[in-house]
């Protein structure tokens, strides 16, 4: 591991960082609002900085890795992490969640692991893009409510749904993208299940559900 | 899960928490010290304090819990989290540190995942104990940089070594400990490796290497 690349400041993107703290030496990229919220958690410190370098990457600047890989930020409505909620949570969308192009010469894709609602910025972005990443928490915005697990919408979450006229499927295949895989999936989402009809309306527009160890050729 | 007790405030006995916080409500029992570390990083407010409560369990209480499990703390030679060093580190004894004695009836176990030294008092409280879970980080002192995956003795990083005639294995031995199970086992110890000559002089000492999914009756 070279680069970390967050997108989002809570602990799901960045609880990881936990775990890569036995003296590797890596850059962690991310806006200046996730360096912030790292440094006002004394436990990140692990990460030393004589080894790992912090580095402020502000959404819409293309940054080329040693690797040859280049990176840019773009933000993505979403809400703010669920340790800072504080009162009612409105959507944000000042990049405080971004996603992330990806791109090595003429090929690119696009990582979205969260996102509330495809806005007008958000669809011309991924429009006709070779591949997309996306949110694919929840099947429908009641699903926490509806099984038990939460007393939260999807939406209240910062997670639009898969599923619906007005879910992601729908709203990225409208947009051209053409190869689209679901990841950061809940394990309340229906279209997890082989063979359940929500995993059959997934297959049957072209899209794909990820799984752990799964390697993309580009 | 109805109760987490922890004896450290470092990440590799805090993080799994946030690994919890899906509105599942347990009891966290640990000394002051420690919640004051979890309070003083924002990212622990994931376990919402309406569902997952924060008990402060002093060293030398005994608590019996719903479970009918009783537990008490007692103070162990160790050293501040990584993440809160700051110049020179010298090893503490005021309890920062804990083992945890648990015990139901008749029958108890010790768990001493860190320890820096087997001074006096902690001799005395696990002599001829049925069951001691012990740390098992390094077998020799100078492990690390041995095999140069890091710079610091093991006695620098709060844990003392396994092997050697100053080693926990010869201390708790002699103590008359019935069974003895190495825990929190670092992947450079090579009695790790079956058939290592130091895994041979942990079996022939009738001691155990703990493992995954190990089950234990008392």
């Amino acid at each position: 591991v070279s680069d970390v690349v967050l997108t989002n400041g809570d602990i799901d993107h960045i609880g990881g960082l936990l775990s890569l703290r036995e003296g590797h030496a890596f850059t962690i990229h991310a806006t200046g609002d996730i360096h912030r919220k790292l440094d006002s958690n004394p436990v990140f410190g692990v990460l030393d900085r004589r080894t790992v370098t912090r580095a402020v990457l502000d959404p819409g600047v293309k940054l080329t890795l040693t690797s040859g890989l280049a990176i840019e930020l773009f933000p993505i409505p979403g809400k703010v992490p669920l340790y800072l909620e504080d009162g009612e949570v409105t959507i944000d969308h000042s990049g405080k969640t971004a996603g992330v192009e990806v791109s090595h010469g003429e090929r690119r894709f696009f990582y979205v692991p969260g996102c509330a609602e495809i806005d007008r910025d958000t669809s011309r972005r991924l429009a006709n893009a070779d591949l997309v990443f996306f949110d694919g928490t929840l099947w429908a915005d009641d699903e926490m409510i509806a099984t038990g697990t939460g007393t939260k919408t999807g939406r209240r979450m910062g997670h639009m749904p898969v599923g619906g006229f007005d879910g992601s499927l729908a709203a990225l295949k409208s947009a051209g993208v053409e190869r689209l895989i679901y990841v950061h999936i809940n394990n309340t989402n229906p279209m997890l299940i082989e063979g359940s009809p929500e995993h059959r309306v997934v297959l049957a527009a072209g899209a794909e559900i990820g799984h752990d160890g799964q390697v993309i050729e580009l």
